[in-house]
């Protein structure tokens, strides 16, 4: 197996981490470019900044525009799109329940799942009946995972994603941050970030 | 001569609207888009939003990653970059000089002209020596020019601009709106702009 090579911060609330999300996994691998999901909070960067919500929410011409546009790119991309109520979603529990998946071998198609409630069909999914459901269709069992998810070691785990991500200097989801500490934000940037990647990994072979 | 049906909007401030401008007039012609450009102002705009500076200012890591982000971008197109400063410009005299010349037929070349200056070289483009200099270089007499971007008109003209693009929806630069009404913001959107306003002129026609 090769080094990881991108680190691939994204958070449950965000919009335009769904197309994300959903692509990434098959163009990464089709760029041999081994990807690190981290999931993280956006929460504590923005209240940094002054903000008690979302950007989207303080803005409300580019909240607008966001809502369009995230529309326009999943039409492109044939994903179902749908606005959750309310947003942003309060994702602590499955950014959490991420982590769990991602050691034990589930965590990517957790992540898929749970966007495509969100944003696809619309889904509370901070709320545990609706992560519960997305384990069970999984195959997943949820009692194990819940319990997991709430341990200081997974607790700890998020916290620390987002501390480095704010140390790599990102302030937005979804973003990647290349070996050399390249960072690239936002879905429209995956295929450059993925190309960086390659050059990184060309160039210390 | 086609009628127009893609508004650009940008601003001699802004970082991203450099490569735009260097690039958007050769693009619309191969797509054969009639282009209307717009130079406005963001201020009015960021200051509604109780901004007093462009907000690559007011949030450092925003900031940060967005001069990485135009410098990859300039590199990538082979566009000289050098950072002005201060930044942002006062780029009040630029716009009011762009609409004499959007009006006279040297409109256009001004505007790559001034980018050029300021985002090419680092020059302060705000001042009126600059400006003189620009037009200057193009074969155009200063005098006239700038007695005429004083005049009641051209500031109406470039007022107007400003509080259109507000109403359609706009909140940074560079923007494009179509006929339609749909918004496309960033130069990243700009092929995607241009797509949409071919497919509506061939729906209309």
């Amino acid at each position: 197996m090769s080094c990881p090579v991108l680190d691939f911060y994204f958070e449950f609330a965000s919009t335009y981490s769904y197309p994300a999300v959903m692509r990434i996994g098959s163009l990464a691998q089709a760029a041999g470019v081994a990807l690190r999901w981290r999931p993280f909070l956006l929460g504590p960067l923005f209240k940094a900044q002054g903000w008690d919500t979302s950007p989207f929410n303080l803005y409300p011409a580019k909240g607008r525009y966001m809502w369009r546009d995230v529309e326009r790119i999943c039409t492109r991309l044939a994903l179902p799109f749908r606005r959750p109520d309310p947003f942003p979603q309060w994702t602590l529990l499955p950014a959490r329940v991420a982590y769990v998946g991602l050691e034990e071998g589930w965590g990517e198609n957790f992540c898929r799942a749970v966007y495509a409630a969100e944003f696809g069909e619309g889904r509370p999914v901070g709320e545990e009946a609706v992560v519960r459901e997305v384990l069970q269709g999984l195959g997943v069992a949820p009692e194990a995972a819940l319990a997991r998810a709430r341990s200081a070691e997974i607790k700890a785990r998020l916290r620390a994603a987002t501390e480095e991500a704010e140390r790599a200097g990102v302030f937005g989801a979804p973003s990647f941050v290349a070996a050399d500490g390249e960072l690239f934000w936002g879905q429209d940037r995956m295929a450059e970030a993925l190309a960086w990647a390659v050059r990184l990994r060309a160039a210390g072979a």
